[in-house]
C-alpha cells in the first residue's frame, strides 16, 4: 500500500487530497481539504501558513510520495509569481520531509482521470467523486488535488506494469 | 547590534549578503555568496538545494532580520512561475527559522543604496562595495543581496530615528 499526497497549489488557496493506492492501483480515499492561505498577515506570513499547514497534513497522514499539478502560467507575470511562490512553499513542505515529489501537467491530469486532455472541471470533479466513491460536491481545489494524486497512481501502474523502476516515475522534470 | 540577511532570489542563482547594523544604522559586511541552484535533479531538487543552502547560512550566521527584493516580473508568464518558485522557497526557509521577513521593490533599493531609483547596476555594485569597505568586483546576485540588507538597515534606522517601531518597517505589504 503506497500513500499518496496530492497537491493543487494557489497563491489563495491550495488543494490538499491524499488516497491510498494498492499493488494493482486501485485507490482509496484518505482525506482532501483546502488550505485557505488569505487572512492576516503579509505574503510572508501567507507563505508560512502553507509551509505549516501542508507540513501538519504531511506529519498526520505519513504520505510516501507527493504529486503536484503543473500550473497553467497564461496568465499575467504577477499571478504567475505569486502562484510561482505557493508552488515553491509547498514543494518546501514536501522535500523538507524526503518525499519525492513528481509533477503533473493538467492536460495529463484530465487525460488519467477522465480519458480526455479537454476535459471540463467539472468532469474532473465528478469523475474523482466517483472514483473514489465519495458522494457530493467536492470543492474544486481538494478535487484537483486528489486528481493529481490519481494521476500518480495511474502512472506508478503503469510504470511498474512495464516494468520501469518507479523511480524513473518520480524523476520526471 | 543587529544582523540582517539580505536575499535576491532568483531561479539559476540565488544572492545572499550578511551585515551587522549598529543603533546608529552604521554597516558592517559579514557575508556574501551565490547559491547555484542548477544541476542534478529536477525541480524539487533545485529548490531544495536552495532551501538547504540558505538554511545552513541561517544556522552558520544566525542572522535577526531577513530583507528580500522584490522581483521584476516584467518577463514573461513562465519566468515568473519560476522565479516565484524560488522566491517561495527562500522565504520558507527564513520563516521556519522564524526571522521577521521586509520586502522591498528593486527601486526602493537603488534609492536607499545610491541615491537615485533609476540607478544603473553597476552603480549598485559599486556603491555596495564602497559602503561595506570591500575591494575587488562584487558577484551580481551577492551585490544585489549586499544591497537589499543595506536597505532594510536604512529602513530600520529612519524608522527608528522617527520613533515608528521596528515592527511597523518588518510588516510592510
Amino acid at each position: 500500500m503506497t500513500r499518496i499526497l496530492g497537491i493543487d497549489p494557489g497563491s489563495q488557496r491550495t488543494g490538499v487530497g491524499i488516497i491510498d493506492v494498492d499493488a494493482t492501483g486501485r485507490a482509496r480515499h484518505v482525506h482532501h481539504q483546502a488550505l485557505v492561505l488569505l487572512g492576516e498577515g503579509g505574503f510572508a506570513q501567507r507563505l508560512r501558513r502553507l509551509l505549516d499547514g501542508l507540513g501538519a497534513l504531511i506529519d498526520e497522514y505519513r504520505p510516501d510520495e507527493a504529486a503536484i499539478e503543473q500550473v497553467f502560467v497564461g496568465r499575467s507575470p504577477e499571478s504567475a509569481l505569486k502562484l510561482g511562490q505557493a508552488r515553491g512553499a509547498a514543494i518546501s513542505a514536501v522535500v523538507l520531509r524526503d518525499l519525492p515529489v513528481s509533477e503533473y501537467a493538467a492536460r495529463e491530469v484530465k487525460l488519467a482521470v477522465v480519458g480526455t486532455g479537454g476535459a471540463e472541471k467539472a468532469q474532473v470533479q465528478h469523475m474523482v467523486a466517483a472514483m473514489l466513491g465519495l458522494s457530493g460536491r467536492l470543492q474544486a481545489d481538494a478535487a484537483d488535488a486528489l486528481a493529481v494524486a490519481l494521476t500518480h497512481a495511474h502512472v506508478r501502474a503503469t510504470a511498474r506494469r512495464l516494468g520501469v523502476a518507479a523511480r524513473e516515475a518520480w524523476s520526471r522534470k
